[in-house]
């Protein structure tokens, strides 16, 4: 492959409708006019998804898994279809490839499959033979040959892999924002635009509550030493950068802080309850946000909406174990931030300057994360942004 | 396979929303209620297909075919799923399967392929485990594993295809019409239902303009002598049979009267333009409807609609034979009629009476047609319905 190749995202905002297919067809050709090689991974259009979840709803109450994978693998299939016939307008060739056919290898987990591997081999030669090639992001095949769809994120994912599987310059995720931005803008609008982040360090804000980017994709970045460009579709092309942790120049000691609502407390007793509680959390793959014990008690944190079926890993739960819902967290982000104790000290006493109750603190190298109600999460997100990234 | 195994076709209008979705759920368990194994074939939910190519047509005047195929396949694959959940909400096991999954092998020419080869291996092992297997109708895939969608009526022709490939006992074609008539019951107020026609007959009514059953379809359950049941979905469950000659009983020496609008007569100078005329035709897989030639002058008929791409067809013959639009033609069809010379001078006194033109005339041996103008094909098949079914 002689080509410098580029993966574009595009998100369900971004090819809403027939006009904005058209404007991201010129953007991608835009691209191709710079003499690089794209291949474009795309989400169904808009409401799609959710239109074909109703009706599935509609019919079932908790349809099988298997058939609603089924159903949602064509919002992609059209949204595909109609950006490579846009491009084909424009006078390029593109071709657009399902999950399957790309190479997008999955485990069987329906709704929620994780890629097992990449295996481009029909992308590279579609690229070879000059085409832009269009994946269908959010889907893949597993081994069986059943079509699978992933977790949420799922197209980040799709061009994330794809990008690292090949050796691709760098991967732009577009959607309706312009970038990561040093807190939720919506909830402090005094939040700046990173410019630069490490991998590192976006992934800890991105599994603490930061929406722009999905963990798992940037993870898989992580790993392939992938560039990472979240862009606005229509956009002046700045945007953030999220780059190997040397190829990031130094910023803010603070880069971002981050809230996430609707979390749920787990408290088991050490000496009897607590087997019992991780026992059940396994087998859900109840993805676990923290996890610490005493002699005594132990706490698991986890979001239920990444639990596929909440209600029963709940009913399983009650009883056995101290269920709180209603909880929330605010994670600040920056280079050691977790490691410089009188950091922590600071923000224990800012939260409680803004009168809020900290249920639970737990650290990592580059984050501390403080555990409150979640009805504190916008005020605390506030109270630590002011603090350290403004102050 | 012990199984009996049975297919039933449901098309667009029998599962157009949710809740006939269901009423198709509920019919294919009273099926299954009888013992049988029954693999259901489905089309697109109702104008589906039509808001995706009108979509396409926004993007592009002409889609490239390849990615229409990629677009349209999601049609099917919603209401393939969508049916499998309202199975499995009654309480039945049930999967849903694409086009490639169950086998359906097709040319590579997208847009209109045809069926080659039906390896139908995982539909048997589903039914093996008591599935009822749910097909997606109109697509299948080509030998280089591409995506392709067949001709019109092709719904039709994956499940009689499919019944042949798994020795079904029957395959019922479920519409909002309740079989097969004499004459289209908008035109001829007097037709009737047929209960029993052979595949031989209801052959030469589907290719000369009986819309009920798509001729390939026939043609399939023909070769593999297949029984046909055309039933409405929400019908008393008559309709009508086609099947083997020596299954049906004798009936009317007239079976049916069928007309078509929209025919173009191509003729050509034998010693000068006929070459021409039929290698165009031949290079458009252009479906001949009929043909005769004397020693001066050729006579080529056939129906634009059947052409992929008619204008630039007409583009090459233009200037080179003689173009005539607007003509249509009406079919009488029963027992050796087209052999019987007596009833041919009758037609042709009865378009007399009726003050009707005839261009041409030709025959097979259940079969005469009456070339004619299009406006003139109601009137004429009303004369002839009189005079052949009523008299």
């Amino acid at each position: 492959m002689t080509h410098r190749i580029v993966v574009q995202k595009y998100g369900g905002s971004s090819v809403a409708d027939v006009e904005k297919i058209r404007g991201v067809a010129r953007r991608v050709v835009a691209t191709v006019d710079q003499g690089l090689a794209v291949v474009v991974v795309v989400s169904a259009m808009g409401s799609t998804t959710d239109e074909l979840l109703t009706r599935a709803k509609e019919i079932s109450p908790s349809p099988s898994r298997r058939e609603l994978d089924m159903l949602l693998s064509c919002g992609e299939r059209s949204s595909m279809a109609l950006l490579s016939m846009a491009i084909q307008e424009l006078g390029h060739q593109a071709i657009s490839l399902t999950g399957s056919q790309s190479g997008i290898i999955t485990n069987s987990r329906h709704s929620g499959a994780r890629i097992i591997d990449v295996r481009p081999f029909r992308v590279q030669d579609e690229l070879e033979d000059g085409k832009v090639v269009i994946v269908a992001g959010f889907q893949g095949v597993s081994y069986k040959r059943e079509v699978t769809t992933l977790g949420r994120g799922g197209s980040d994912t799709t061009a994330v892999a794809l990008a690292g599987a090949l050796s691709a310059e760098y991967c732009e995720i577009c959607s309706d924002v312009d970038g990561i931005y040093s807190a939720d803008p919506r909830v402090v609008d005094t939040a700046g635009l990173i410019e630069a982040i490490s991998h590192d360090q976006m992934l800890e804000l991105a599994s603490h509550g930061a929406k722009v980017l999905h963990a798992e994709s940037v993870e898989f970045a992580r790993r392939t030493g992938i560039a990472l460009w979240a862009r606005a579709t229509n956009g002046d092309g700045s945007g953030t950068r999220i780059d190997q942790q040397d190829k990031v120049p130094e910023g803010e000691p603070v880069t971002g802080v981050a809230g996430q609502r609707s979390l749920v407390r787990l408290r088991a007793q050490v000496s009897q309850s607590m087997d019992h509680m991780l026992g059940v959390a396994a087998e859900a793959s109840l993805p676990v946000l923290h996890f610490d014990a005493d002699h005594e008690i132990a706490d698991l944190w986890f979001s239920p909406a990444d639990v596929p079926d909440w209600p029963s890993v709940r009913e399983a739960l009650l009883g056995k174990v101290e269920i709180e819902e209603g909880c929330g967290a605010v994670s600040v982000v920056g280079e050691f931030f977790g490691r410089n104790a009188s950091k922590l000290v600071r923000a224990r006493s800012v939260a409680a300057g803004a009168g809020i109750v900290i249920k639970a603190m737990a650290t990592s190298p580059l984050r501390a994360t403080l555990f409150c109600n979640e009805d504190d999460v916008d005020a605390l997100t506030r109270a630590l942004h002011r603090a350290f990234r403004e102050g």
